[in-house]
């Protein structure tokens, strides 16, 4: 099952779904074909691919390799794919974030416009869901209720409890005064990360393991480890944008800053964050020890904690 | 079955879907307060509900009164009231149609400014797929099927096929030069509005009818019936546009022209768009009466052509 490395794993992963993705967001004449061409601008643009990986992982943890695992956990893979570059589309928008670099390229509403920018953000969020809905297309009463139950926790996750939900508290809180306690910055900093970042990640692990059989257990284990995983996620991103540059980063560094947002280096200074980073990686890795999960769950810890981009 | 008025079933609906609405939109502190304020602000606006209404009136049809019909269509018709509501707040936004007055009140970018707007709107979309992903909490492989089945219809209708691909397309033409042969200024019109209006129509009733537990056929049949009431509803929405005012309307009159839309009257004039919907009309009644289907469903074509708003 881990024969292969990681990076061979996830370099695998990336090739799936990138073929996958192709064929199943909907071209001309289905789309009109300048949507078609905005919402592929921002899908294919590459990135880290973080959220389908973990997809893959968790899937192939719990279905030990067996090759039906990545048959059942694609169609999760691609939307979860789809509606996180939807929400970077959004949240680009000068309305939001006003942001003109993505993946070291001009973002979509740079190239199309503001209204085909909302458009194929809309897009992209409502076909991932008409996807999950009809892939894998198998026969069975156990598929059908793992796919509605996998539905139902991707849209839970992107919506008002998890990623819409953070991306509101982020724009509210931005620049605002800062609470006379720093314990109260502190659980206002964790509430945004774990709803804009972290639910999103849950999610991914979440439908690996349901779509793959997982049982009860294995999926409340996966669930223990991507709570881990996604708080070490964004601890290190913000370490990155007060260390990074916008060429390794492919986006502007130094933005949190300048906008005036909390993050983790300004709490507890650039050693103190990367010292929370490994503690929550260590809880990760705890979690799946005791649990006798791995496959390439770990690490994908490991990436996450010593990643430079 | 149709012993109330059509009036009195409209009423209902309208009474049931408010109420169930206020239950299945989350609320703090799942999501943040003036987010939830945001949707709610456009959702609980009123509106004619036609789409749920024909949720309800396609089960009726089919389930012949029978009390769980109703219970079977609650949640396609909150949902498809969701999905419209969040495209009418993002067709208003300044980068889109630019619109400030809904269903009598500014609308939600004007009152919430434009992030919180755009973020309801993604909000009140996703949320749609999670509750037609739970609701009805029923066990059984058939319940189960035809909940992927009203699922996937809703999300391709709402889609880059339907109605996001349709205003993609209403913004690319607007104003655009007129095509040398009518016919194609015609067909680029009809496009448009299968599209933007109809799509969603035809996911109305196509959803109540399987939800109900129709045939493929009766299926096939209120979709037959809900093309001609896309068509006949759409252009008297254009006629209205030329012939009425806003404080009728609720919305601004007169916009088509001004923005240089395409529309029936400026093809074929007030009078032949009448004629135009009322031949629509004949074919809908034709088509419910072949397959003997009838409830509700015939008095929303009747509303449709003699609506003044």
């Amino acid at each position: 099952m881990t024969a292969t490395t990681f990076e061979d794993f996830a370099a695998g992963c990336r090739r799936d779904l990138d073929r996958a993705l192709t064929v199943w967001l909907p071209g001309p004449p289905v789309s009109p074909p300048r949507l078609h061409e905005a919402m592929q601008y921002s899908l294919l643009a590459g990135g880290k691919r973080m959220r389908p990986v973990l997809v893959f992982a968790a899937a192939d943890a719990i279905g030990l390799g067996h090759p039906d695992a990545r048959t059942l956990a694609l169609p999760a893979a691609c939307a979860l794919e789809m509606i996180h570059t939807y929400s970077l589309v959004h949240d680009d928008l000068p309305a939001m974030d006003n942001d003109t670099l993505r993946r070291g390229r001009p973002t979509a509403h740079v190239v199309y416009g503001d209204a085909l920018a909302i458009l194929s953000g809309d897009g992209l969020l409502t076909e991932a869901f008409a996807l999950l809905a009809r892939e894998p297309v198998l026969e069975g009463t156990a598929i059908a209720q793992r796919k509605l139950q996998t539905l139902e926790l991707i849209a839970r996750s992107a919506g008002v409890g998890g990623m819409v939900g953070g991306q509101a508290l982020d724009l509210q809180w931005e620049g605002a005064a800062r609470q006379e306690h720093p314990d109260d910055d502190l659980l206002r900093l964790q509430d945004v990360h774990a709803r804009k970042t972290g639910a999103l990640i849950r999610a991914a692990t979440g439908a690996g393991a349901i779509m793959a059989g997982g049982t009860p257990g294995q999926v409340a284990t996966v669930d223990a480890y991507a709570i881990e995983l996604g708080l070490c996620f964004q601890i290190i991103d913000d370490v990155l944008d007060v260390e990074g540059d916008a060429a390794s980063l492919g986006k502007h560094a130094g933005k949190d800053e300048a906008a005036g947002k909390l993050t983790y280096p300004a709490l507890f200074g650039v050693a103190g964050s990367r010292q929370r980073a490994r503690d929550c990686a260590d809880r990760g890795h705890a979690a799946l020890e005791a649990a006798g999960l791995s496959g390439h769950l770990p690490a994908i810890l490991d990436w996450t904690l010593t990643r430079t981009q």
